[in-house]
């Protein structure tokens, strides 16, 4: 997507083949910065510390982590350890285990000498195909919204709730639930985006509103606690949210506080879409909220926030007394029952195993 | 309640009748003020501009300062003057102009050379009023608490989730939705609460963590966003929360937010109450939803946010790029439907017309 006029995705290869270059998005909004990761353990750090974040990036991260780590040794035993080190890296999103096993089914058969220009190509590969996925998840929501509009009598703009940044930041490129966005607002729909700010990383206020301004997409920043207050009073037409791991029934598992969003879209008749390629979909499970596991993150995330001080400094402040303690859970679990559909690279499915098995008849086993 | 060992009320005379003081609860966490108010502006900038906040003590601080603008001038047109002065303050907690009503009702039939002193004494016995009535939604709550604690075999703590703050700071003393808490922490009930932060202001993280600290009672601060996924997994036994204005049909109009962790608690069977004085209830309205004026605050309260840096000093931290905009609406309607019971100085009731005219029968009219 365009920053300033000029093209860019969230991760690629340097040219000289020395490192793989991040945007930097702990700096973002205030800074632009490009992080160069130079070794698996660059890359591991760029995950767990969230330099790089959203589903679909990690595991694009991960993959390009496993380059790095086969060139640093490319034995057995250390493919395994590589493995291993990013899988532990984030406990939530699948796609980190899926591009990871990918890896692996890929290069265990090579002799360790082919395994880093094979990890390179195939790394290549992965990234490509999310960028593909998900400009055809921004071309099946695009119907959707061109739908709500024309159901408005294309008078007034689509107003679209997103909660926490689920745009071409936490992809290669284009995004997930903001692909839609971006290719109504292509198409020339009037669209006015809703945005969560995404407590306690606020990923809404700092990546989310940003890409939107950068876009020139018209948006407000909300505070979490304002959804439902818009949706009882008709200020909604619809929800997207993407997903970091969906279960084969169609239970969503995305950013905390999204469940919430969901009960109140339910509440109000409002369509509530999680948009997502299908590799975020973990076959195995059944039961999102038995099964997934939730990440646990630090309280320092929720008792302090960063931001810029009136003379441009960017700090952090705590924002609770001394003594308070934290418990901050990063993500939550919405019930198939809940979402009114999917959005997927293969077009728009029912939350529902047979929707999913529709799609993907290949996985669903 | 007790702040460091010393007895505190958030608002009182000082004993040479010169002024009120006030806590100035946007310094808190990170700094105890006492804030004189001496004249009529004074007041009204506090309750503006929220040095004070909470539904009764909006409406002492107003009858204060009903007494500082009849020291000032006592005719009739100055009469007036003050009630629209004050009433223009906040639009959407109903205390206030209950408030200001009664301290109107009661000065108007005076000689102007009477009224400063009878408007001392109103105010007076509006705030010991306001006392008595939440020590009693105290007694109330606290068989409530019980009931569930014992209902969990008295082994573990009961777990109650509170938003914003209606502590003892929210009101003269005791708090509203917190009475029941301090009551059963002193009747022995092990309890642990959970503190939504409660963006935009975070009175979750600078008032109600504050007073829980300073009380000895076991909490952690959430996101505004966690609570959904703690009650999907069982970890909240009873929601407790205030209300700005209640209909006389039971519904609660309440901070930004409530709405949504009603229906969470709707969704997961657990327990949901408001807890309210009588004068909280407008008896004019039946459809919260539609009737009653949500305040909209500056945007800036969402964008920027006020901590203490690792230096110690208290500033203020822009969250979001620049260009972005932000809309904060303040409070939302949780529909009777959704309240499992209303906790009031005489007794609980079920959120309806039924339920709140058995237990008023001389307002409900």
């Amino acid at each position: 997507m365009l920053v300033d006029g000029k093209a860019w995705r969230s991760i690629w290869p340097l040219a000289d083949g020395t490192a793989v270059a991040v945007i930097d998005q702990t700096k973002l909004p205030f800074a632009f910065v490009v992080a160069r990761l130079e070794t698996l353990a660059d890359a591991a750090r760029a995950i767990a510390e969230m330099l790089v974040r959203g589903a679909p990036l990690i595991g694009a991260t991960a993959a390009y982590g496993f380059w790095l780590g086969m060139r640093e040794a490319a034995d057995d035993m250390h493919l395994a350890r590589v493995a291993d080190t990013l899988v532990a890296c984030r406990p939530t999103a699948v796609n980190l285990r899926w591009a990871v096993e990918r890896m692996q089914a890929r290069l265990a058969p090579l002799a360790p000498a082919e395994r880093p220009a094979a990890a390179f190509a195939e790394v290549g590969r992965i990234c490509e195909e999310d960028v593909a996925a998900n400009a055809a998840i921004g071309r099946h929501g695009l119907a959707l919204i061109k739908a709500i509009w024309q159901k408005k009598g294309r008078k007034a703009p689509v107003n679209i709730l997103t909660h926490c940044n689920a745009g071409w930041l936490a992809t290669v490129d284009w995004g997930t639930a903001l692909a839609p966005v971006y290719a109504a607002a292509e198409a020339g729909i009037p669209l006015h985006v809703w945005v969560d700010e995404t407590r306690p990383r606020n990923q809404g206020a700092s990546l989310t509103a940003w890409e939107l301004a950068k876009a020139g997409i018209a948006h407000h920043l909300l505070a979490d606690n304002a959804g439902g207050h818009l949706m009882q009073h008709g200020q909604v037409d619809l929800c997207i949210v993407g997903s970091d791991r969906t279960t084969a029934s169609g239970d969503v598992c995305n950013k905390i506080g999204t469940y919430l969003k969901a009960l109140a879209a339910r509440a109000n008749g409002v369509p509530f879409y999680a948009a997502l390629p299908g590799s975020t979909v973990d076959w195995r499970l059944s039961d999102g909220i038995r099964e997934i596991p939730i990440e646990e993150r630090a309280g320092a995330e929720l008792l302090s926030v960063q931001g810029r001080t009136e003379d441009g400094r960017v700090l952090r402040v705590r924002i609770a007394p001394d003594e308070t303690p934290a418990c901050n859970p990063a993500f939550d679990v919405t019930p198939a029952g809940l979402v009114t559909g999917l959005i997927t690279e293969r077009g728009l499915c029912p939350a529902s195993r047979a929707g999913l098995a529709a799609l993907f008849p290949e996985r669903a086993g």
